[in-house]
């Protein structure tokens, strides 16, 4: 297991292939645009060390029987799944945001863990050997994998084969006998910099004529050909700015548009080249267990919002008891995510390759809350935290600094506590609901309108229309016709 | 395992102790009245012969090694849950409606397993050696048992032994060496008429001045000096009539007011008398598995509501997009209250007593679920089946026979299918919605208001409180004077 | 204005010709399945005569100058639609549930009379004045006008000259000098039984080949043909009963089925014969003021239920803190459906001929509300009341009568009121919230996704498209291209 | 009427005392931090002179018969109210944002109004006449007035006399014959900057021990001893930037923090001082018109955020059904508080100084809708916006514009439409959302908990629970003994 130091000194190492604003950066732990993110990521291997997280931070290996980073385990039993969940909830916890340039990763890896398998099986490949022990050397490593699913996609209408630039989605280009050459792009990648290497995966179902863009990989993250550009967030200036304006020092997520120019793939590090028929499969194997843990890290930003809007509350001097609800019905938002989650982890079915794929339909129908429920709990905070944690309605630190006016605004900030703590939990706050903190969790992992599809298809609706005709006791009518109840 | 017919015959051999309107009802299995909710009862037995159902309705006895109706069995980890979340869900979807006769008294038993163990090592008592025995016997007999806990509760603003009169709960009266003797009620007891034995419990959490109300036993229905009076319900005067007016043949839900006259308990069936201290724990050790597993039963409610509405939507003719949005937000309140439930089961921890004691925080926050999204997926059910469905709006049976205006009638109920079916279909809507088939879903089991009270208690606020003071890094202020957080 | 007596003998001199569970009823004033609708109607005309109501039931005749009904009104202006909102809610408020025998009538006479108009201006027909003099006489006799519109729609995918059976819709069969002949039914029509007079309005809009079926007209409810079957509602049974198991003695609701069995009506009596194209125009102008107005009904019927709930938590001792929430939310759904009736109204427009049109918009946001909270406020409402509420689970009134059991059962139903009186407001909240006194208020008057779908038509997308061009400055695109902003 | 230009240029003629970031704004006109504002309040201005706007801007003076900015009116019907509504929804769709700097002051002079006559009523003051003067000149100098109620209010528990700090609410230090000195401060005061003088109110209603603190006035906004500090507002540090990251080049909120040091106020421009007794009345006045318009503020939102998701679903080659729920959802949204507003409005009821007076119980209800609706529209319109919508997830403009890589992420960000395109859609959606057009909506004009405990204060209870009484026959009991009923 690798230090925190030893993290980021392996990021130093790595050539500087990030942009912000138009310039390069060229160390990606000190920049002030990219280091809180890499501190977020950091603390994940500090965690490992700490007595009281290394139990939900790191695993046994199924491969190698070491202790490894959990992010690098295969997720093999329900037992594995609860710890996903709540994995995700103490780095949310433990980072006031989303570390995503670990988690997408681990969700692909154990996707094409079981397509792997089921591509080999049909076509004889060897892409399960090469994921195996791309994945055991990986966790001897113990190095940082970002996931990449999202294509620009161009016409939403079209497929990838019909649009009218053929890179709108990520496709091979061309084929050696060691390699693959990839064009395109992955966009809005969650904590990419943080990352090692990148595991690229299919983003859609594809059809036949689609086969070229059929391709799952693993890559360094400064490969030959890949650039990538860190997109803004809401207040991402004021993370050029000291102080607490921006409030969380060991946190913050960005997230990247990675270019892929022409890049080479070593063969033993592709999962799937062409095999457009296990896309389908990739998707639904990444969204189950995806869909599921995400309601952990949902949870955890929950968390965070129930104890500053409290602190708030207290520095208001406000009566406890007037924020009850709003506190439970937080509560009730948390558990919620958290819950279904552990219900889809635990309600789903071992695969052939050993890999554990948690309940679709539960999942899914976590996705939409996940959708849903965080504005709501966003909302509650606000309530809670009053007009000045709504918008962040307060001056700029340098203004509460000011040797002129600088005391009458801390006078005036002044409550229960003095006016530089309400100023701080007031920027938390806003942080956490409207700032630099709000990850992208309704469309992260796809959106609500996608789920409630795969809810839709998923429903066993014929079976509860037989139950409505065995209590009506009219089991022939009136569909029979259609074929679809000829037996029980 | 008995037969559904030797249980109805177990039934037909009590002493007929049961009114309704005025009048003893002298054979529960055949009067109206009752005689639906006997064979939704009568379903269970059934299912524990039936291949597909027999792993969720039956289990091994941890007593005995032997076959048992689940409904009698220890819940002794995260399987039991599940398994009980399923069975709740399985038995609602095979009667249409609540088995209520059974699932609180399992409920009550468990709770009670562990409360037994925790008086005994406390008083060297003998109450879990009584419980054991009794169970075990129960097993071998496979009999049916009803759970009691709510009284008659008087002015809520008083305890117990506060109110003006004394029996508004339940109590011991009286002590011999051989018996306690108990008076007062339990009141709008679910199946208690399809029950051979009735398992009461303290209603509520006691104080020392109360330890008279702090009982809990078990007894034959129609032992000496018990009267069950069958509550009303809506269109209860349907069941007095023939047709499909009241439309499931084989079920329906009856809860019963069960007067205690100074009734005899023998003391190796008293599991609780005088230890006030401990009617907490019952309360809580109760409320873990129901209100987890209650979210099954939600589910299969729901189940019927969506094969249902699909049913008359299909009659009517309508095109199936144009309900999808409505089906899948059934759904998703479906699995919200099932997943829920799973994860409280799931997320449990073990009683020194042996049994699996379910989250509790997740069993409450399922708890408000189940009090408010039925309702929800009842307006959807309504929205879909259209006006009929929505009162019932349809002249009766009786008039769509009518030799003059019948075949009008019928002509005019007629669209998609013949206007006889579309009636029976519309007649099932308002049957789980407004009819007959509702169950008491929101306070069965304790109100919506006593589970946000649990939340409010169970959720770790300070531990919230501290990971923003950690992200923050003002760790020692602004609370420390309160003395809360003085280590990690 | 006629008195409440001089009303029901005009109900009593009728032919008889409605039906219930296959009996003709001799006296609709006497017989207990309609006579409490009855008296919720007399109701109406007795509040013409009581100072504090007499200016919302009654207003001056815009034909006569004399003061008359306000349900035989004209609603020419803002005024009037509060009125209108008003009458509709003190009505609830006065009879515990819907008087629906004059307000579709009310409502149907008032498009009528704007479509008549139109169809006069294009056709040089003399609906307009023959509509004006039945008007008028109708005025000077103070009859009670229901209002038909509700088809019984056979196939819902396919219009009505594309049915199977081709009555599926009222149509005319015939045509004479003097006369139309129709056939058909018109179905779940609002008390019906209480009106003197029936007017039909076509119940959607049709295509030419529809011709025949784009009929209006007013009959006497009596007329030769027509035969009216009373349909079912919850617990209707208890309406044969006596005692407060039916708690509420001057009110009650009963929809009818129409039979039109090649009825006659005279050609003054008629005000659309075929004008096809004027179907459209007539749903709309009823749905106007209907979907204002009915915002004022569904709050009324909120008000009983937070009075319901209130007396039944004082009566069982309860905090009035512990439900402030609960009512507020209850307030707030009265005033959203009562608001925003009150806005669409006040935002219409002046018809040409006189009438005052809503704005339909609003008028259609409101409906979807009040096809929606008075599910959350009867939610509400059971959860104050606890469970005795929630299904009415208490014995019957003859148990409680009960000489052996029967002080039994008061004793335990007592708290801070006697038994019996916690009884009858149980049975309140039962009967208001699953029981008889429910209205249809989901579909009535049209569906929820109705009302969605004319949102979506007239909302003026484009201009808010227009305006986020002029703020990004980007007017010219992306859409010049369709042709649809070439001119501001 | 003045011009734009006079306008801005009687700002620019202003002492400067606003500062943003430690530095003195010496001209708020250009300033990048202050000069969108202005922009956005200087478009009302222009609107005066529009055809299509005039009419809702303008109006004619009650004092003079001159026309007059609308916003400088005194509201005298329900006409004038309806109007108010309009008039913001106006300004938010021509701007893109609040324009908090005039409707403020505008219902701050309008609630003064009322009240000064009422406390010459008592006491024999002069204010009323003072008001009136001011008023006239004012609409003869065609001013911006901004409005100031918000204290800092240090400790929530305690009343302005009894903080720790005297100046935690704006009290009166000291008196002269012709003035009054005031210090302390005013916070979040929307648009305070683009105003030319400033109204301020009481905050909340005080008791006698508080009278200093009862204290209302009209004062030039650079008057001495006035220090306005700008708050700082979500990715507020753009604004600093060229190019589209901050889309809206003619809008922009900004809220300023208002230091009184000891400032004098002339006694002709003082309206209130000492006369606490009506502070309550001030407050409620304020409140009627406020929470009632506000709905028309936030359907403007609505608007936006629809006519921007409409665009961006386009320029994704969305299919437009795909979104349709969601646009009637925000459309309903939109009318919803629109609607209340308008119904608030109308309800009122004129005052006996010439002002009309919302129905304060619809405004309350509309406030609650207020400050949750918005955030479900919000939440809807990133969800047909996809991901780069949901958080601006996209590089910055100066990255697309890069030689070397901003022809890639041009290329990847083109859909239906060019990557620019969808760029600045995108931008606007996250400025609508989660950046610098947020307005206050939550707490500004009060939090949604007061506006509750306000709800539940005005409703009349008792009216309801007569009504019950009513109709179960049992108006004499059960609560005469609390003497609540004695008669109707």
């Amino acid at each position: 297991m690798r230090t925190p130091e030893e993290y980021k000194e392996s990021l130093r190492e790595m050539r500087p292939n990030v942009y912000k604003f138009g310039n390069l950066i060229e160390d990606v732990t000190a920049h002030p645009a990219t280091r809180r993110m890499i501190e977020g990521h950091a603390r994940i291997f500090q965690a490992a060390f700490e007595e009281e997280h290394s139990d939900t931070v790191t695993t046994m290996s199924t491969l190698t029987d070491e202790t490894i980073s959990r992010y690098l385990s295969l997720i093999t039993g329900p037992g594995d799944m609860i710890a996903n969940s709540r994995l995700k909830r103490l780095m949310f916890n433990l980072t006031g945001t989303c570390t995503g340039g670990r988690c997408v990763g681990w969700n692909a890896l154990n996707a094409m863990w079981a397509v792997t398998y089921e591509i080999d099986a049909k076509y004889e490949t060897n892409y399960h050997a090469s994921i195996r022990r791309w994945l055991g050397n990986s966790q001897a490593r113990d190095i940082a994998i970002a996931g990449a699913l999202t294509d620009p996609k161009g016409n939403r209408k079209l497929g990838p084969s019909e649009q009218a630039d053929p890179d709108a989605y990520l496709r091979i280009v061309d084929r050696t006998e060691s390699d693959i050459i990839v064009r395109g792009a992955k966009v809005m990648i969650a904590g990419v910099t943080a990352s090692n290497e990148l595991f690229v995966v299919p983003g859609s179902a594809y059809k036949e004529e689609d086969a070229d863009y059929a391709v799952s990989f693993v890559i360094p993250r400064d490969a030959e050909g890949i650039t990538i550009i860190e997109a803004r967030h809401p207040s991402d200036m004021r993370e050029m700015e000291e102080g607490p304006d921006n409030p969380v020092k060991g946190g913050g997520i960005t997230q990247g548009y990675v270019l892929f120019d022409d890049v080479k793939v070593p063969r033993d590090r592709v999962f799937m080249a062409g095999e457009w028929e296990f896309t389908g499969t990739a998707i639904l194997s990444f969204i189950g267990p995806y869909r599921s843990a995400i309601g952990g890290c949902v949870a955890g930003q929950g968390d965070l919002m129930m104890g500053a809007s409290t602190l708030m509350a207290r520095a208001n001097g406000l009566d406890e008891k007037a924020i009850r609800d709003k506190l439970t019905s937080m509560a009730m938002n948390n558990e919620t995510t958290f819950g279904l989650g552990i219900a889809a982890g635990v309600l789903g079915r071992q695969h052939p390759s050993g890999v554990w794929q948690p309940d679709k339909l539960m999942a899914n129908v976590n996705k939409v809350y996940v959708a849903t429920l965080p504005y709501e709990t966003k909302r509650l905070a606000q309530e809670v935290a009053g007009g000045i944690g709504e918008t962040g309605c307060m001056p700029s630190w340098t203004d509460l600094q000011d040797p002129e006016y600088g005391p009458l605004l801390r006078k005036y900030l002044t409550a229960e506590v003095p006016g530089e703590e309400r100023y701080v939990l007031a920027r938390l706050i806003e942080w956490l609901t409207v700032g630099g903190g709000i990850p992208g969790t309704m469309h992260g992992g796809g959106s609500p309108d996608g789920a409630k599809m795969l809810i839709s298809r998923m429903v066993d609706l014929e079976h509860d229309i037989d139950l409505v005709k065995d209590l009506l006791e009219m089991r022939e009518e009136p569909e029979e016709e259609e074929g679809e109840e000829t037996e029980e």
